[in-house]
């Protein structure tokens, strides 16, 4: 019997030299998650459809794999927000206010792969949500922690786009778009990095809007400018808006506060032209993007939605959140040639020199393992050519060898697999040798 | 528009007071693999049906959540191991040999959930195999790993029932039981810690089998000793058989590895009962248990599968590996009340006094958090007993209040929650404070 071993497209293996520096990568977020306070949660990646569906009905279908059990509507969660809106309405009594989580796992989009860029059908998300408080310090809280990771993460030059859903609608409204069109023209404006200037342009007009509302609206979206100037011309000219008012006073305070975390001043920057795609933000939006790396897209995104969780609990409960989107990092990391490509966590190998240094040779590997140094062992007594091949294969960087020569002399003999320096070290000096080296 | 919040059941959240100390547990899983020098491999959780399927067919079948997109055969991963066959084979020629890797991730199955006993339709698989190599000393490795993991998760008396699957058959066979037979006496003997020596009995004869042949196998597996003068009997009376003499020689040589991996003789047992319901396993099986928490089950599972991959591969390539039961380990700890119940990571919480304070507390946040000091803030001027009750409800040790008066004294007051107490600490000697405490 013969099975042809494959991958269902779209999904992928992630082998030893990408799982290193991505658990490398995990920890650094799960331990900054959690200096700053957030809760850890987990939720299951099976849920009812009615819940993932939530408000958006077929739209939100089409990213579901579907499950087949029992005759129940169940689908693969497709992000981490809309399971922590149920969650939060299921144990409201139970969690305290405001509710700091976050977040490490799976989610599954039955879409358009594209390997490149670091986007497959299964991918790992790294949310950090507050909810219950409509507080902006909430808002500023999650930026400065995005910002504060991406840094940590090696991204010391990564920009944060923010805007304001109220800010940008409030726009819509004074270039005389529709009420209902809004939503239409955020998903739209959000194509910018993809499709460019013109192409938005293109299926704006094409989507039915008036060329001279589209240009009244680009002239304002479009104006670089790093925040301050830009907001009082907008406010200048159409503060009567109660949305645009409401959005540049949010963003104003949100700028003051995140001097108040010690964000740098040009990791931000106001920019009304982003949008986001997803229906349920109500305040302030944010993404952050690399500029040396325009077509990796963005590395983190979120945003204040305060109407979702109320879906689930029949009271609107407030929330801010951020996906730090850990496989796109990865991607960009390789894409910048920033991992270094060893298949192997160990330091050393310990070799097996022939039959009778089994025993020797597992007991050594045992003393270095209990000091801390991770440490491999060949399993086999094989030729040593062979054994360094392996070392050499996974990058471990020190082979210790030992036969009845070593023994005898109380040493172990070190090969340096960089340089290709061998020398003999002391058997009790072993472990200082391999810690300072 | 509401939509009930509930969970598909079998499914469940795993809150912070549990998430808190399972990511402890795994971080420990996690660095024990490294430091055994095991390589980080991820799988996606859907593949295509026929690859899970195995040789199995519908057996296995019965276990799937199957997917429904795009027309194909697709289903989630109901263990790690068959996705390491594939990808072992797939990536033959790139991968070491041996090839050590450990794999931590959820799989699901469609079978009855009991929640008591840290069963569930979706749970965490901690595995470790060593690929491409048939010696021992990879078996004692695999053992002598997860014991060190056991101890260092908490279970000291934890012990490790041995066998060996060609002993076993060996034993059916002279028991008289037919060679096509044997798999499924196995899956019934896999039984007896559930369902006893009685209802096992009464499975076997359901099935067909002969009282005399039952009594035969009975009177020898169910021998309580520990080890030597077991395999002597067995030896003496049934050395002939070839199954039984690979299986006693392949003990043996494995106890004495185990004394060089420094594995306690009192950690380990040979069970000739053992058996373990899976199909694919060859040589060495094994189980750890802990005798105080019978009603647990297993905590640890494995053995040495020579043929597995070969379905992959037209060739055959021996393996052997473990799995770490970490939610059934964590079950295991709740039971044991050994869990704090702690709801965040935050050492101290910084309150916000008032309005004038709030850019004055982010401040001394952003602090202590550049102190690697878990932090948490409030995030909004409500009234102090408000935001104690808040640290109280999540088990955060320590307070940090500053107000006017503490700013002008340059200091902070800090709120022992344990004890109670209250005194100003000054702002410089704060973090000593807290990391000394």
């Amino acid at each position: 019997m013969f099975i042809q071993p494959r991958l269902y497209r779209g999904m992928r293996d992630i082998l030893p030299e990408i799982m290193l520096p991505r658990e490398e990568l995990l920890q650094i977020v799960r331990e900054t998650f959690r200096r700053w306070g957030f809760a850890p949660l987990a939720t299951p990646a099976i849920e009812f459809k009615e819940i993932l569906q939530g408000k958006y009905g077929e739209e939100a279908e089409r990213l579901f794999y579907k499950l087949e059990h029992e005759k129940e509507d169940l689908a693969l969660r497709y992000d981490l927000t809309v399971p922590l809106a149920r969650a939060a309405a299921m144990y409201s009594n139970d969690l305290p206010t405001p509710f700091k989580r976050y977040q490490i796992q799976e989610v599954w989009r039955a879409e358009r792969a594209q390997p490149r860029q670091g986007r497959f059908r299964e991918f790992l998300q790294c949310d950090a949500d507050i909810i219950g408080t409509d507080s902006l310090v909430a808002d500023a809280e999650i930026i400065a922690l995005s910002v504060g990771i991406l840094r940590e993460l090696g991204f010391p030059n990564a920009i944060t786009k923010l805007n304001h859903r109220q800010l940008l609608r409030g726009l819509m409204e004074v270039a005389g778009f529709p009420a209902n069109a809004e939503m239409d023209v955020c998903r739209i404006i959000d194509k910018m990095d993809k499709i460019g200037e013109a192409g938005v342009r293109k299926e704006l007009i094409e989507a039915g809007f008036d060329d001279g509302k589209v240009d009244e609206l680009f002239s304002v979206i479009l104006s670089e400018d790093n925040g301050g100037a830009l907001l009082a011309m907008v406010e200048d000219k159409w503060g009567h808006n109660n949305r645009i008012s409401i959005g540049i006073k949010d963003l104003r305070e949100f700028l003051a506060l995140m001097e108040r975390f010690g964000t740098p001043h040009d990791s931000l920057k106001i920019d009304l032209a982003l949008s986001r795609g997803l229906d349920y933000y109500t305040g302030t939006i944010f993404e952050s993007v690399v500029p040396e790396q325009p077509h990796i897209g963005s590395l983190t995104g979120g945003g204040r939605y305060d109407d979702l969780i109320g879906l689930f609990s029949k009271r609107d409960i407030p929330a801010v959140g951020i996906t730090i989107g850990l496989d796109r990092i990865l991607a960009a990391l390789i894409d910048a040639e920033k991992i270094e490509g060893k298949k192997s966590p160990a330091k050393v190998l310990v070799t097996i020199f022939d039959e009778n240094m089994v025993g020797k040779s597992i007991e050594l590997a045992r003393k270095l393992r209990e000091q801390a140094i991770p440490t491999d062992i060949y399993l086999e007594p094989r030729k040593l050519g062979q054994q360094f091949a392996y070392a050499d294969k996974l990058g471990v960087p020190f082979v210790a060898i030992m036969g009845e020569n070593e023994v005898a002399k109380g040493v172990v003999s070190l090969k340096d697999m960089t340089s290709g320096d061998q020398r003999e070290v002391a058997f009790g000096e072993l472990v200082e040798t391999l810690k300072s080296s």
